[in-house]
């Protein structure tokens, strides 16, 4: 069976930047230097590199590409606080800022956004109603860290929550299971659905890296969500064999259970070897197997409905390796 | 004779930024795409390479290599306002951002600014006290263009001009005359200066460049000060023949008839033939018979007193061989 | 009317690389300090950013989007040297180097110089079928200055005559006439069709810059090409009434006499006031009220035949805008 | 006590480059996309910042601030073969190119790199003949993976194995320590004291990650150098309290036992927890401490003479943080 899957994204996402200057994620000032052409680690080449090697390979010549229309604000506010909508907007409109702790932007910043969350939308409504078989959206700026009043860790609208949100309100989608394998913490996500059991979280990521010091082994979720919220906190410098075990121990087992109608993985690609901000060793056959194991769990138990939205990650361009290999079987970097 | 020659900078003249991402000036934005690794045109780069290249050269060894002060705010006043001293400190204590049209900070650049005008004024004190023969300041941020009370083109303070108003009030010097052949119209300096005669001032630059569509043959000082303004604007294009044809008929004689206590060359390299953001001709030769000229001038008329002050221009490392060229003869490139 | 106007490009041209380390377009080495950054002056980014406005503005919609096969072999000596052929396939297989003068490549450079001229040639062919009423070619690394058995300029495919070669052999194509108004001489394309009246070439420049020392005003062609090659070479500063002035009195009256089947506009971007490799001033409106003269005259002479084929130019991004402009009326820049 | 510390370094050192154009460590060409900006994980700006932090903050002023002449061809062979010594001088002196397997160069970079030795040789000498106490050389290119006739790691030459086979011809040293913190495995420096027991040699290093594969803790030395050179491998991800452990149980029991009459460290700062090319989780508290148990072996062992050589590490500029924490107690990062 040949699949029909799409690929959203837009030239826009590529122009987002964090307002100010920063090395890595420290902003310039007192005793941290400007940048030197590098500059932020969440920087447009990070993504836009994704995009170039499919062209060149010829992967996107297989995939269904697509754009989206912008999130209009009344389906923002489906996630977000008025507040944090009107001072997101505000400090876009006035030349961009530091919006929250690790979260700066640039100017139109907050348009960008919401195109961002757009994509998303846009492919898992293609999935649920069939015109799909599955989908990635390579959204951003990323969400997953985003809180309904607080931008986080670069994330400055909970792209997949939004997209989930509005689905549910529009198409009627009932179980949602999200997997997300960012190195960092899916705390955005988690919190939104902490009381709720028609989403599934799981989150897989580094013990202690991002936010700080935070674990999350101990935390299922409250009231009808208990126990639908799975944290997989993994020890610094784990590898292939250490995701793999843990999907097949936790995270399969976990989708068999819960029986989603829909699954999205929110992918990111930090996980990988040379990533600066966190310290596991993926490679390109770690992101082909997990991609194929939970695409067989949604063969099994949904139709095979799947989206993959782009997280953090992928800092300059070897990752870059690493997603096309694991769709497309091109080619292999191990380290 | 070999002349004792000071050379004043600062590493944390290389740490000034402008605040938000620009593309050569303009900011980034609607159809401004972010920058890729080059950014602002006035990046630390610009002046960083003059002095790298000074060292593998081993021009530095010949030179008197020295720091400075930053100036004090009290100083700040004998030229700017309360009001935008205040303001100026503001923005760069809040993270950065747009002072005014074309004049984007970052984070800490007030104190930055603050030390570029205390490297001028301890190269002009030194040269007056006779400590040094002569001296080079490579400022930055640069001068030329502030008023007392908005910045303008990249300049926060006017270096020069405080330097002399400075060194008036501490070291009681009399007729100062300012040589200012950045490519742009040092129209910081007239203005401060205007209605005086005890400060000669005069620009040669590129008819209609910066500031938009200002040439200025006709702007000869007012009050006491008429006749101790010059300019000489320079049409599009113009060359090494041009650039000493206007040295020889007008600027060597109004010095001469102007008898100064000091020369002061505001001194930029967007005269050359690679900068981006004017459209001279000028090369290393260029520039070393310029400087020859006036210092064969000052011999005559001040006892060797020649203090070079850095403007702008020197985008990339190009013209870094032109300085170098002019002071050492180490290299010529003519293209 | 509204005209079926195509775009043709391929990502792996902004995958074309300098081999070696370069600033602007000096060799790292010596005294000349690497680059950070910026690097060699016809970098990817100067192209790509091109592509990126259009996509992010809105114009790439209304234009149809072609990538092209490479020309293989047998079709490139239609005007190159085996010699030629093999040499830059042996430095391109081998990690880049130094080609020529001027020409440094990368590794696979010579893979991707065939397929720049093959976009070429594929804008040729549509156009000349009628399938396309006109047509843009982004070809990457450009053309106009490489010579049968020399690289030069940065160019390593004689782009343009390759395609006009080929279109005569193939579609029978008779009389073609090439506007040149790169900042810098076609001296490829002058070279290459010297001798004959089947092709007019026209050549708008800046006198004296590249190459070195060369005005070309005495340069008709010879033999049976007398008079079918003219050049028009313009004083550093010429700006946007220099450049119609030019088009008025020699350009568009030469395009009356010839009466040709088909026009190509070999189109470098440097002629824009922010360029570094060169002292012109034009701005968007030059670069569309050139545009709108030519396609009248191809509407006139030759039902509206008219490709437009990317030279040098376009350093960083700002003159991104002046093609944009040209096309679509979207946004005025004047300096 | 106020130590007198010497600080050796040359500007020259930072023009140092990769001859051909890579991404982190991948060379360019197939499905490698050309670098924007970052390019090379050994670029010039990873040892620049640090010298750079070190004028900003103050710390050069209280350190001997001292250059050094390169290493002459006859010493080289001390070490290396006349073999690779030719070689190596061939490819910089042509255009630079691939030296070995990791181990790309620039034009010039042969005279580079004696430089870089020369500075480690002053260093030992100054510390050896008591005109400094201690010292730390900014050599760059690094030289611990540097093999007698084989390039390997971005290491052309074997710094600390020539300052020391030198040090023993021009004075006399007797038994010399190399601790070895780089967080890859200090190849070259084992290699080449295999044998032997006047250096000891200890390598505390990630476990299988270059070179690739790589653990080696059973290479314990022959011969006479049975038991004269220890590998610590840990496991990816080790942070503080890891290092500091083996410090205490190996590193300082064996430097007791052994008796130096110097110390080296091969200090590379890739052990810190944002370096993309190893995995570990250092910071600066961690160099702090780690070094001052170094100081504190070497008062007690050998009159305080200890010698700091950079290898690897220092991508961008986090942890220029660092080394400046662990010598001048500035600033302290956690992550």
């Amino acid at each position: 069976m040949l699949r029909k899957t799409g690929f959203f994204f837009d030239e826009l996402c590529f122009w987002h930047i964090s307002g100010l200057s920063h090395v890595l994620t420290f902003p310039v000032g007192g005793w941290v230097q400007p940048p030197n052409g590098a500059g932020h680690a969440e920087s447009p080449e990070t993504k836009r590199r994704m995009k170039s090697l499919m062209d060149v390979s010829g992967l996107s010549h297989s995939l269904q590409l697509r754009g989206a229309e912008p999130l209009d604000d009344a389906t923002l506010r489906l996630v977000h606080t008025e507040e944090y909508i009107q001072r997101f907007k505000s400090v876009s409109d006035n030349g961009g800022g530091i919006l929250d702790s690790e979260a700066p932007i640039g100017q139109g910043s907050y348009e960008i956004a919401k195109l961002s969350a757009g994509l998303t939308y846009a492919a898992v409504k293609a999935v649920l109603q069939g015109e799909l078989d599955n989908a990635y959206s390579l959204s951003r700026p990323p969400g997953h860290h985003c809180l309904p009043d607080q931008a986080m860790g670069f994330c400055f609208l909970a792209n997949i929550a939004l997209a989930i949100e509005h689905a549910k309100e529009q198409l009627g989608v009932g179980r949602v299971a999200v997997i997300d394998w960012d190195v960092h913490h899916g705390n955005g996500t988690q919190h939104i659905f902490w009381k709720r059991d028609d989403v599934l979280t799981i989150s897989l990521h580094q013990d202690g890296c991002y936010p700080e010091g935070y674990s999350g082994e101990e935390d299922i979720g409250a009231g009808k969500g208990e126990g639908f919220n799975i944290n997989i906190p993994l020890m610094a410098g784990a590898g292939h064999n250490s995701y793999l075990y843990a999907m097949d121990q936790v995270v399969l087992p976990a989708l068999q259970r819960y029986q989603p109608e829909l699954i999205i993985i929110a992918c990111g690609y930090d996980t990988n070897a040379f990533d600066p901000l966190a310290r596991m060793q993926l490679h390109s056959d770690s992101f082909r197997e997990m991609t194929r194991k939970v695409q067989q769990a949604a063969d099994e138990l949904c139709h095979g409905k799947l989206v993959i939205v782009h997280e953090g990650g992928v800092f300059r361009s070897l990752c870059t390796f690493l997603w096309v290999s694991c769709h497309g079987g091109i080619k292999r970097y191990t380290h």
